[in-house]
């Protein structure tokens, strides 16, 4: 706020509106004056808005040093002004952050993708194994997210992060034929872009880049969720890094917590309703409304934060991803070679069509569960025609995936330019 | 969903995975095949997925008619597949409708801005008569949001409507090495674009489109807000159109109600909280998740019915609304010119500095109030030397208003330009 | 709606202001009356209440009968009467159908804590196996939850399912001084309860009612959650009840699906955003806002229909539900008995004090681990002065848990009489 | 946190489990224990939970003063009891807070219902002025919300504000057969009430009391919605209190804004999504859930601090209003008599019937409006017959209003009573 008070008395100077004197000293002023921050907030309470008495302990201060600068101190502006820019100066290195973060837990998966672009493990849909695929493969879903999500977070960060300044009513109106210029030099000042036209009302920009965050939270919970449910020690597939303190337990001494995926899905978990309640409120009254803007800075900040929380703990948790692939390919065997059931279908279908081949296969599974048999056997035994080793081996199974891969890498490199 | 096993059945033809002959019969009955939706309904609660009664009531229509083509039907796909794809050949006339709404919503608010650019009315902050602007500038403001809407709804409709196809597990595995051919063959036949990866698990492209028809209807509603309250009798300075059987009351012969308003407000309070569904369901378990993905399809519905709403009602209001000019003006005079305060205050403060003139403008309005004089008056008295006409002259309060409305303008015409 | 309307007739009548034949006619032509919903609903978007158009209609065919009748209809009452008490009559058949899905579920519960007070399995917390507890403890925290809020919904569903009468402002000012008499009637006639005052503007008792259904649609859900984890094949604690038809995959013929718990999990997924919706609409304009009540029909439509297939669904899995108590103490052992670590740790902890017992109960673990030996064995040959045995038995390390049930059964008892 | 443990020790040695030495060096050292709140947050986001560096640091604390008393430190305990109780230790007194100022707003509004029960105004119906009601039935409507929310959030937060107390799994399996004993002495140690089975993973006693919070918000919200639309100059019917610093602007020397309907409806909009939260956290996973207990102590200090600052700011608004009650008869008047349109209609439908006399009203209103007459002159000319005078007298068209407002008054006095 002190900053663009500052910026403010020099674009009025340029603008011949001000004394450049009276802009110095303001400028020198704000760059340390000092507030009471709980005697501001009691007093803003019962003004209506923080900026009424910000500016009369910032005008004190101006008018300690030189009554005649003071004169010039908020110029022209108004409350909302102050505080929407304000706001979107702590965005701007808010939003870089995030970005950051997103950027590398993009690279954490990456790396994963090709790693382990031909590691066997078994998908698994409604929690039940299903056909195997690659845990490459599955960390290249994970980055399809934040692929999609990571330079239009940038993008919407550049939109939204823009100049607010309208004065009373939105048209500039204090400054006469000026209004202009002094906008014109208020942005550079602060190093802001400008929107066509005052934005006090029309508050799509904040709520966009909310929903924003709240995907990229999503993401991270999304690989946090994965995670935790394939460090269940019953799947034992992956594990978080470990290390001095690490998630631990205060009463069971043997516990190996996920904290990261903790963390990531608590953001993540309170991020929806946030969101709402920017897209919420996109009707202020008129020119200025009744309760819509007020609070966005504090909704905004819950919102970035767990956004990069979520962020940094999986990319962390990615980076020293422990991945068990033995594990992994033992699981695939564990369940008698079910989740090649699909396989076999598709070669039964050959001859019986899917829907014969479907249910024969459903009775073949049911017997070899109802005889604690592997698939494998109980299908050899019953269709010799089959190549049965080539049905159940993993590496036959992977369709697509390797093509997947690699479109998905490619597009996160390009998404990754773009967000520079 | 028929649309789909149609397209897959002619795709696997085209790769070699089934007869032509088959597939021409699957596409001709899935044409005309007819589903009891109750009793598939009923079928699916147990099933689990709504796609298994679907295809089995599918594959008995083909079997009547050739049991070797129903061997063909649904192959290699998953349930997922249908149900995803088939809620993306909704969703693409409906986010074309929803455009087309929008764009006449932006049209007719475009014509307000042009036609009412030197309309002087009342700006009202914090519901409090404020300063002088212009009807046209309000409406530019309108403007603005539609114009950063727009075309983004359009990008993130042709985004989140891509084909969904993977097969039981995501890597389109039944297919051996045809996966490719068939993907390719099934979203030219279904006029789809396709994504790296299938995104089963990745569901942010709808939150993302569901969050901005919030946005779209957030627009619609702040329209609406601003409609109602100016058409409130005790301000009178705007109506919606109005005409036989709209707005009366069943219990009031005199009312004439905002109808549309009500209508766009109705159905944006809904938005934000169906939005943040969307935006809590990034996160499905593995590779197929209990409980996000199955009632999309439901929440998008809603979501896009309610944006469409809300701009179809406002869109019809400001085409045919009623803007009261003479009334305007004299709001702007009723409050004994309070409104003029801020030119006051700045003409006062090139003698007397911000923060004297700003606490002097107070005390000569709380006179005027007081004394139930006209401020003009009471200055006049009291400062003969300022040129109190043009300080109350509501065409000299302008600002930039004009260069603000121009550039809205231009903003919005590419924006309609790219949403094509 | 056309219940209200017959009501009011014959309240109308009661009270002096309408001739009985007149009612008698009104409510034989209510009883029977057919309307063209489609049309109705187009006349309602212009009218801007779907009663205008319906009080036309039902007029009409009044009329038809009797035009000196048709001259009574709606006498002295509101759209929003008619809306609100329609609603209400549907909230309370629909209800009454929560509350006995939600009496089932908790029965089917109690069956569990009783039946399986002494299964001993393994608590999970963060979703690690953690020390051992009952499955029917298992269900009585599950039990708990439904048995604080069953006879709540009841209670509430009564208060919020009153008359709405206020006539055009909402002071029964239509009536004279037989105002009292007709709302006396009206409520006799249509069995429901009064309000002090009407609650047009005041619809705290549909975000009560709602809230707590997204409350017993979570209960569901935490049900279903844990059903759905012990189901994966790795735990294979529990299984839902298995049938023709049930939880198969349209790809992989094996599956065996938790469909009853995705259909919980579904349904609870998008209760608290439509719960937030009625929480963000305490707010109208005024006697009568814009766009708060004229939806609500809708999301508490979607709402208790979502508590209620959430309800329906997992009292049918608990019925049936499948409980592998081998599978459960198999599981306890397979961790090589680390769920254990607690007691070992307590027992050492009356020598080393509590901090120097876990350090060294961590290590103990950390070697069971890395040696593949299990904790017992670790344990007894480091420490053979333990009575190891007694310290891996999980009956003697039930704790309170027994009581717990005892009590939390008495609570569902009497929270069942009290919702009767 | 410290309060937990400190009663904890004394329950333990209560039970036999720890010399009451110990017991009394653990409280004494917890009363006076310093912790770096930074140094905790950052080993806390390590170590998955807070009150693992937590214990740690009073562990040091303990022992630097008595090492056999540190070894009986959180004996027992799990992180999520410390945790959830030290919650609960918070909300107690925030819950009386908020308690306390729902009660002087429904004070508040109760004098107002008594004082202006007679006190005619216009009811304004979708933002039109509709029928004559009074003021006093205005505020009863009001009031009729706090009613019936204030002794249910007392009781809401009596229940959920219960002793967590269950041990590493939940059932105090680290007491032996003292379980019960240590509970019951730590409940009366901190003087919380217990609940029949611990709720670490049953969060439906946090989700209501935020329902609740959020509805008390959102009746200071309705509150603050009416005042600041009738505080609008064009109605001028009623004011917030004012005084020095009160409800200026930055910019705008005359204004008066209604400051504390503003904060009300801030905090509102925000309430709704957070109470989503909670009922969004209702199935965690097993027995301690990933992400949904960790932050809710976050999102209840908002809640609570919302709902508090909503009724601080209507209570407040409420006990200073200047209600101007020639300004409301004079805006019943201003219309030219429309508000009374029921009362012609309904007199004329005494011959004519409801639908004929709707009708001729309909056009009598809009001759008024084109011919800038009042509705009076025109009706008295139409229809001599008709009592004119009385008619368009408020007193007369009161209706049922003044029971309504006893009726509430005394429901209000009875919550009063309950909630103490």
């Amino acid at each position: 706020m002190a900053c663009f008070e500052a910026a403010l008395a020099h674009a009025c100077a340029e603008a011949g509106l001000a004394p450049a004197e009276a802009a110095k000293t303001i400028a020198d002023v704000s760059a340390r004056a000092e507030f009471d921050a709980a005697a501001l907030a009691r007093a803003a309470r019962t003004a209506g808005a923080l900026t009424i008495p910000f500016v009369k302990r910032l005008t004190e201060q101006v008018a300690a040093v030189s009554p005649e600068a003071a004169r010039y101190v908020h110029l022209g502006a108004t409350s909302q002004d102050v505080i929407d820019t304000g706001l979107v100066l702590c965005l701007l290195p808010a939003s870089a952050r995030v970005l950051a973060l997103s950027r590398r837990l993009g690279d954490a998966a990456a790396v994963l993708a090709k790693r382990h672009a031909r590691t066997p493990m078994a998908a698994r849909t409604l929690l039940q194994p299903a056909v195997p695929v690659t845990f490459g493969w599955k960390a290249a879903v994970w980055l399809s997210m934040i692929a999609r999500s990571h330079a239009r977070f940038a993008a919407l960060a550049r939109e939204a992060c823009v100049l607010q300044f309208g004065g009373a009513g939105g048209t500039l109106s204090a400054y006469g034929d000026k209004g202009e210029a002094v906008a014109q030099a208020l942005a550079a000042g602060l190093s802001l872009k400008r929107s066509p036209i005052p934005w006090h009302s029309a508050r799509d920009g904040f709520a966009r880049l909310g929903a924003e965050a709240a995907i990229l939270a999503g993401a991270a919970a999304k690989i946090a969720r994965d995670v935790s449910l394939l460090m269940q020690p019953e799947v034992a597939e992956v594990s978080e890094p470990s290390g001095e303190g690490r998630g631990g337990s205060s009463a069971m001494p043997h516990k190996r917590n996920p904290v990261a995926s903790l963390a990531a899905l608590e953001a993540a978990q309170r991020t929806p309703a946030l969101a709402a309640t920017l897209l919420g409120e996109l009707a202020p009254e008129h020119e200025r409304g009744l309760g819509q803007w007020q609070s966005q800075w504090l909704t905004l900040r819950e919102l970035l934060a767990s956004a990069a929380g979520a962020l940094d703990a999986m990319g962390e948790a990615l980076e020293g991803l422990v991945v068990d692939a033995k594990a992994m390919r033992a699981n695939l065997e564990r369940s008698g070679g079910l989740v090649y059931s699909e396989s076999v279908s598709i070669a039964l279908s050959a001859k019986l069509g899917k829907s014969a081949a479907h249910a024969l296969t459903e009775k073949l599974s049911a017997t070899a569960v109802r005889d604690g048999k592997r698939l494998k056997d109980v299908v050899r035994q019953a269709h010799p025609e089959l190549d049965v080793d080539s049905l159940f081996d993993p590496e036959r199974c992977l369709g697509d995936s390797q093509a997947m891969i690699e479109r998905t890498l490619a597009d996160w490199l390009s998404a990754r330019e773009k967000a520079l």
